[in-house]
This record gives C-alpha cells, structure tokens and sequence, in this order.
C-alpha cells in the first residue's frame, strides 16, 4: 500500500491517481461543508465550477438550492454560503444543493480520474478512512491519493494538517505501507499539533482571511474531529451518502 | 518582509519571484556540489539542463570540465558526477565546471526571473542568509523567494528542512515576517528535526534512493550545517563566488 499526498488541485497527476482511491480535502470549507449537508439529510451535492453553470442548473430543476462562495462571501442571489453552520437539517433536508467555491469543486473535478473518490474532513476522517481501509484491501487496490484542495494553488497548512490526520488513520492499519515525502511531512506536522490544531493555524493564511471574515465558528467547526458518521463519495458528479 | 517557498521548480511563479531575492535549494545534491566547488576555488560554475548542451560548450572550449548526473550517477565521459566529495581542490581549482542535474539546474534557470539568485544548503546557510539580510534591507527588497528544486516536480523533505532552516534565520533578523503557509511548515519541520535530520530523513524518498546508490557519506556531508563560508550567486548563467 501507498499513500500519496497532492498539497494542492494542479499538483495532481493522473498517472498516480487512476489505480487510486482518492481523498479530497477542502478543510475550510468546502468538504467539511458539503459532508455536514449530506449528513444532515441533503440528497445530492453537485459541485460546479462556475456560478453560471449553478445557475443554469437552476433554470433546469428550481428544486435544487444554490450554494458556495467567491472570496469567502455568499454570492449574490444564492441560497447558501459556503459556511457549514448555514446547512442545518431544516434548509436542506431531502434537497440536492449545486455548490461553487473556488478550491474545492476543482479539487474534486480534478480527481475525477481516481477509481474512486472520498470527501475528507476532520469531522468524519475516522469512519471515512475506515470505510476507505475496508474497500481497498476488498478490491485489492494499492494506492491511496490524498488530494488537498489547496489555497490559490498553493500548499495551505490546515489540508495538510488533515491529510496528516488521514495518514495517521491509515497507518495504524497498514503498517508496511509507504509514505511520499509530502504525506511522511503531513503526518509529522499532523502529530504535533494534534491536540490543538489552532496553535499553528493562527499563523496560517486561509485560516487568517476566514477568521477576519467573521467565520471563527466555521473554524472551530472544521477543526473538530469525528462527530460525523456519514462516509461521502463523489461519483457521476454528485457528492451523496456511501 | 514576505518569505515565499515553493516545494519544487514547477510551482515558481514569475509575479512573486521577479521583485524578490530567490534562495535556490536542491540539497541532494546540486547546490551542496556547487558550492563546496566554488568554495575549493572553482572559478564558476555553468549550469545547463542537457547532457548534449554541456558538451557543446566542452567543444567550445576544451578548458571547461564536465561535471553531473542522470538517475544520481555520472554520465558517459563527463569529468565529475554530482557527489559534492568529487569536487576536491586539485580536481577543480581554477576551472569552470558545466554542470548538468535533473532538478538543480531547472531549478536555478526557472528562478532566474528573480532580482538575484542565491544557492542554498546546510554548508552555507548561515552565511548566506546573512548576507541576503544585509542585500534586502540595503536595496529594500520586501521579499525572499526560497525555491526548493524538489525531485520529479515532487515536494521533497530535505529541500523542505533546508528551507525551514533559512526561514529560522530569517526571523530571527526580522522577527515580524510574513511567512506564507509552506515557510510556516518548513520551519516547523525544521524545528522539529533541527540535531538530527536523518531521524525523519531515513523514511523519504530521495535521501534513501542516494543511501541505496552508495552515496551515504554524501547525505552526512550535505546535513552538516554551516562549515562553509562563501556565499554563491547565480548571474549571467553562471555560479560564482559573490
């Protein structure tokens, strides 16, 4: 088994990923949101790349709410931000949600060469790498992706950091297995701020903008580990429930 | 003052680089040779991307010697491989070298859009980021570029921990830098490894496929830190002594 670690979106090569089972890790917000819709009852996520495709999709099923962000910020005539907080069960329960943010959506569209692709999270890494653990020993795959969205394609610390987190699931069950030297870094700096995330964060830049934004609850959110069950898997161009 | 790092040469953004002062590492080897080489009085050093390039400039002027390596390993009738051990005094004094490496040398011609360029690695790095210190502040420039080479356009943890390295004497001279996420991460690392880099180093890529070709002295000799004094610049297509 190996476990490979993309520290953002463009850095991703197919070669690697299409024997693999990929994680796509957009921390703050992107995942962590779409995982917490899904849990809380939403049908469908169907991530796209640009606000006019989610509008379009709109005119086609007026069912269907409008999500995401552009610079962090709701946009205009959406339903949704990007804010986890915003996807209670009473706004999205039983509704397909069309998302756009900046890193997540392309990080996921880029993966999409990947046997199979998983959205991850500190909220849900522990039942996803398990269900991830289960699936790859049963259908004989070798290769794990952990493919972090980034931040304006460039390494962004709190993917990494959760991405060391997945690494660190990983190998309490395949001890042989070899680490990249990016998931090797990830899991090292994962350790040492394990207990308390923030204490490195705070001097991070996509942390930073959020926090001066007003999201400080979205970060305290995000950077809690395994209160959510549900595993999501992004497959025909729908995020739903495995 | 703004420290940016990229983990390889393929990620180097010209808009960031073109106002700054860059700091080029490929540790393994091509920047530890280049500058134990000029340090041993090599008079300069011309890096070049193809074998068939370097002995042109062989033909041109039979003086020069032909120093490098594909797969870590001399090539065909060149003079010196990339082990920084070959570059001895009476092999090199005086003599320009055409140098040809799979990661260094992209690396040094993909950074060349900088204000200047510096070659860095444990031997020198003390003496490098001083001098850098006292050029930034003298010229008022606002920021240093370190560009790790990395191996297969891949992030690589020896680059990395030399880059946390300058990072750390960086800040202690400017102690209200702005370090984006990956110097953050860097220095980190750095941090945590600063008495024994093998400790983490034994489990990455590069530093084990050099241990397995036989070059172990190497690896001890390109982690020992601040034994050389001279200072490198790249300029006008070549490595000299600043």
């Amino acid at each position: 088994m190996k476990i490979i670690t993309f520290s953002h979106y463009k850095e991703v090569t197919d070669d690697v990923l299409k024997d693999s089972y990929a994680v796509v890790i957009d921390l703050l917000r992107a995942t962590s949101t779409m995982i917490w819709a899904i849990s809380n009852g939403a049908k469908g996520i169907i991530p796209v790349e640009d606000i006019s495709e989610a509008r379009l999709l709109k005119r086609l099923d007026e069912s269907v709410l409008l999500g995401g962000e552009r610079g962090g910020l709701k946009i205009e005539g959406f339903d949704l931000d990007n804010s986890p907080l915003s996807y209670k069960k009473e706004a999205i329960f039983g509704k397909t949600v069309v998302m756009t943010t900046t890193n997540g959506t392309r990080a996921l569209k880029k993966a999409s060469c990947a046997k199979r692709i998983f959205l991850g999270s500190f909220i849900n890494a522990k039942k996803t790498a398990e269900y991830i653990m289960k699936e790859t020993l049963h259908y004989n795959i070798d290769t794990i992706s952990i493919v972090c969205a980034g931040t304006e394609e460039k390494f962004t610390l709190e993917d990494i950091l959760c991405a060391g987190y997945f690494v660190d699931l990983f190998i309490e069950n395949f001890p042989d297995v070899f680490l990249d030297d990016l998931s090797l870094a990830s899991h090292v700096l994962y350790k040492k701020f394990e207990n308390d995330p923030h204490e490195i964060l705070k001097y991070s830049y996509h942390y930073n903008h959020l926090k001066k934004l007003g999201f400080e609850a979205d970060l305290e959110f995000c950077l809690r580990k395994d209160f959510v069950d549900c595993v999501c898997e992004f497959r025909n161009l729908v995020v739903e429930k495995v």
